[in-house]
């Protein structure tokens, strides 16, 4: 483990190629549907369903913001695995807990860990059914759900076509703000503060309208933009080795106001923050309706999926922005 | 996350009971057949199938002993799931791995860490098909291991009837001895260490012991030994409200030289070690003989189940010891 000079650090290497090369080593399995690259992993079972898994570790040094109880970061652990689900239009039944906890932790922080997986598994409709413990130097919540599916109802990243409708279930920036809010101090006036705070410690998987949407078979492709709105249209668009082009970027008022109030760029907010649950989906365009009808008014459509160009760009009142792709990336500098 | 003077920390709390506690909060759920406090969780499916799912998480600074590679320690993190699967009697199908890994490793590192958790999915025939990776300051590994099972095939840690034969796949002592040798520096003569560093480096799973064991219908109860000899004993004993009642403690020979030469006690280097990965079974008494030959040669019987007492007692030459319940456990001061 010692490293040498001329070696690339992690944080240059980043999480992306981490990935890669877990996989490139690991191999293409005959039995996976779905492997590494989408939100999920998918196995085909005997009699035509699917096993679907998802695994997704929480760590204190990184995730866990100043200010968060330990309730709200073990909830927040589950929402994070319960969102990629939700992109895919699979409900949750059953969910594993690997815990590293730090020796300086007492009794009823591990209490109130507990009692933060129950609110998840409560609010999600799933049980934990298993766990391990284990000593460590940072605070590790790892979450592994497990669900049954129709292979033929996920719906994957892949699978969009040109022309279809870009389409978000909610608006963006709440979490960059409240982040900003915490760390650097800006809190502002308490009507100001309190829906970005709730953003960042009480984030919501939106499991009911993936469900929705996905049942509805409306959609070509879809993510959850956890990374960040650019980073996850981006991950959208190289999927499918298509475009997608963007009119509008969907500020949340909050994120709006936040910024106005201490001079941030609001649509930088918006597209380059992360850990913000909503859902960014490709829908076939003679669908729309259908889809947003299903939705309930939730689903907002900011673009198309275009062949014209690879990557994401923001048209606008006649110009065009290449909108870069950065993001929520562990490992990477920001 | 503020310790309190007078708040039970978790050393002391100790692990057993931090997963009482999680399982306790989270309450039973009605899909679970086996839940919290077994090998393994498990999860009715429709059509009378069960779903298996098995979590395990490796930290550097308490699993990873000095010398060991990134390769190696990844390898181990899948070993000791697949060894709680291979105690039910269970195959894994496909994997999950999540990593926390602190920023200092390299690419290399990383590589080897993937080589390693290849060695493991191809040693025991599965595929790892998904996986999360975060920046942490302390390396952890984390699996969830998959695997669909008939419920009634699965041996649990509960099903041990007074009299039944308690036997082990293997011999105890190697890895608490290696470990010795690589902390204290007692590493003897080449021949002497090697044996015991393979226990440390790379442990095996006894998968197609397990499985073999399982398929012979022989067995009542079953558990592995990760958490040592003594320790697994008292679990299987306390599983189903009996006693054991030991007449031999199975040393291997390579443990009994090491304590030989540096003055440990054979006995509880085998007794209380831990990440030692044998199976400890209960076999139907009148099914030993075929029990003994479906593993071919691997069982060894060590003593009988007895209503007699709660605990674990040695008896021999007439003489009876308490065996307390002493082991390999995180948290807890050793």
């Amino acid at each position: 483990m010692i490293r040498a000079k001329c070696e690339l650090s992690l944080r240059k290497l980043g999480e992306l190629k981490i990935i890669d090369m877990l996989e490139r080593t690991l191999g293409v399995s005959p039995q996976a549907i779905v492997g590494f690259g989408d939100d999920i992993s998918a196995i085909s079972l005997p009699g035509g369903k699917a096993a679907i898994l998802k695994t997704d570790m929480l760590v204190g040094s990184t995730d866990v913001p100043p200010g968060m109880t330990m309730r709200q970061a073990a909830r927040k652990a589950v929402v994070a695995s319960v969102s990629d689900m939700a992109a895919k239009g699979v409900r949750p039944i059953a969910g594993l807990v690997a815990l590293g906890l730090p020796p300086r932790l007492t009794r009823k922080d591990v209490h109130d860990l507990a009692i933060g997986l129950r609110d998840a598994q409560d609010e999600y409709g799933f049980a934990i059914v298993g766990g391990d413990t284990n000593e460590s130097r940072d605070l590790t919540i790892s979450i592994a759900l497990f669900a049954i599916a129709d292979p033929g109802q996920l719906v994957l990243r892949t699978g969009a076509r040109s022309g279809d409708i870009v389409a978000v279930t909610g608006e963006f920036g709440d979490t960059s703000a409240g982040l900003k809010a915490l760390l650097e101090k800006r809190k502002g006036p308490r009507d100001l503060a309190k829906p970005l705070y709730d953003a960042v410690f009480y984030p919501r998987a939106q499991l009911s309208l993936g469900l929705k949407l996905a049942n509805s078979r409306t959609l070509s492709a879809s993510i959850d933009s956890s990374d960040g709105l650019a980073w996850s249209l981006h991950e959208l668009a190289k999927a499918n080795g298509l475009g997608i082009e963007i009119n509008t970027i969907p500020v949340s008022k909050s994120a709006h106001d936040f910024a106005q109030r201490y001079r941030y760029g609001p649509e930088k907010l918006a597209l380059y923050g992360g850990e913000e649950y909503h859902l960014i989906v490709a829908v076939k365009r003679h669908k729309l309706e259908l889809a947003c009808r299903a939705a309930r008014g939730k689903l907002k459509p900011i673009g198309v999926v275009t062949k014209e160009f690879d990557g994401v760009r923001l048209i606008r009142s006649g110009q065009t922005v290449n909108i870069p792709r950065k993001g929520w990336e562990h490992f990477k500098t920001r």
